[in-house]
């Protein structure tokens, strides 16, 4: 299925807006890189979340350790290198969670949720304008902790792997 | 924490595009209506989905039935009206499921989603561009079936209201 027609509306740094047109009906439609997240557990069976704050909820947020999947980039390769940029974490064993539609009423955004068994502690390598706190929690906690989870890949993704 | 300055970038139909400078970074966001969503469960203990073509995805998803507030709508109404439009249920108990910020990297949308148990049918209620396909599943098939959901609010909100 393809549209009618497509203007690009807006061309940003990060996003763009196209208006699709499909017979009747115009679309307005945000473009974003596909993107990825990981669940990812060490040795003593703790899963790594990151806090930062974010501009659009204005306020520090609990997250999956996450990003985009660069122009031509294998998603678990991506998934790999964020979980090494925002964490540090290298190694473990990888398999696939879940992949879903962000916001698929206006947003053109795919993610793939990975899952990263026995992770090994390195060096975090963060970008510039990442200010990332680490936060631990051992697996048991999950189920007892969702009310502090205010994004909704986190909850997606933790809730996918609790019920394994 | 307000931004340092903002500009607004776009300004289209559903969503705008916001520039913000927070220091010395500027942060792109995309400006959409709070929405909410429904774990919608009738007196058979089915809960109830809609199939529809989603532009952004090409596909049809199934999802749980959702919707945007409107200007000044409380969250709980705004989601009694969309159940009762897309879905023609109406009455139930209701309970707030959870909140979540839907992409909170760049998109300022909070979502709130509710349960509604025990909820009784009616006529849907669609609006013109709306062309959806009621699908009911046994509340017992979620834990199986979850493989065919590709939508991330569906995942989160099943997957909440599945380990109440």
């Amino acid at each position: 299925m393809t549209p009618d027609g497509s203007r690009r509306a807006y061309d940003g740094k990060l996003i763009a807006v196209t208006v699709e047109r499909w017979g009747e009906h115009e679309r307005e439609i945000v473009e974003h890189s596909d993107s990825v997240a990981v669940v990812a557990i060490d040795a003593e069976r703790h899963v790594w979340l990151v806090r930062q704050f974010r501009e659009p909820a204005r306020k520090e947020l609990l997250e999956l350790p996450a990003g985009v999947t660069e122009e031509g980039e294998d998603p678990r390769a991506s998934a790999q290198r964020e979980l090494r940029e925002e964490c540090g974490l290298r190694g473990g064993r990888w398999s696939e969670l879940g992949r879903f539609w962000t916001t698929p009423g206006f947003c053109r955004e795919a993610m793939h949720v990975f899952l990263a068994e026995d992770v090994e502690p390195g060096e975090p390598e963060p970008e510039d304008d990442e200010d990332v706190e680490i936060v631990r929690w051992p697996v048991g906690e999950i189920g007892a902790r969702l009310a502090e989870l205010e994004d909704a890949k986190t909850i997606a993704g933790l809730l996918l792997y609790v019920r394994r």
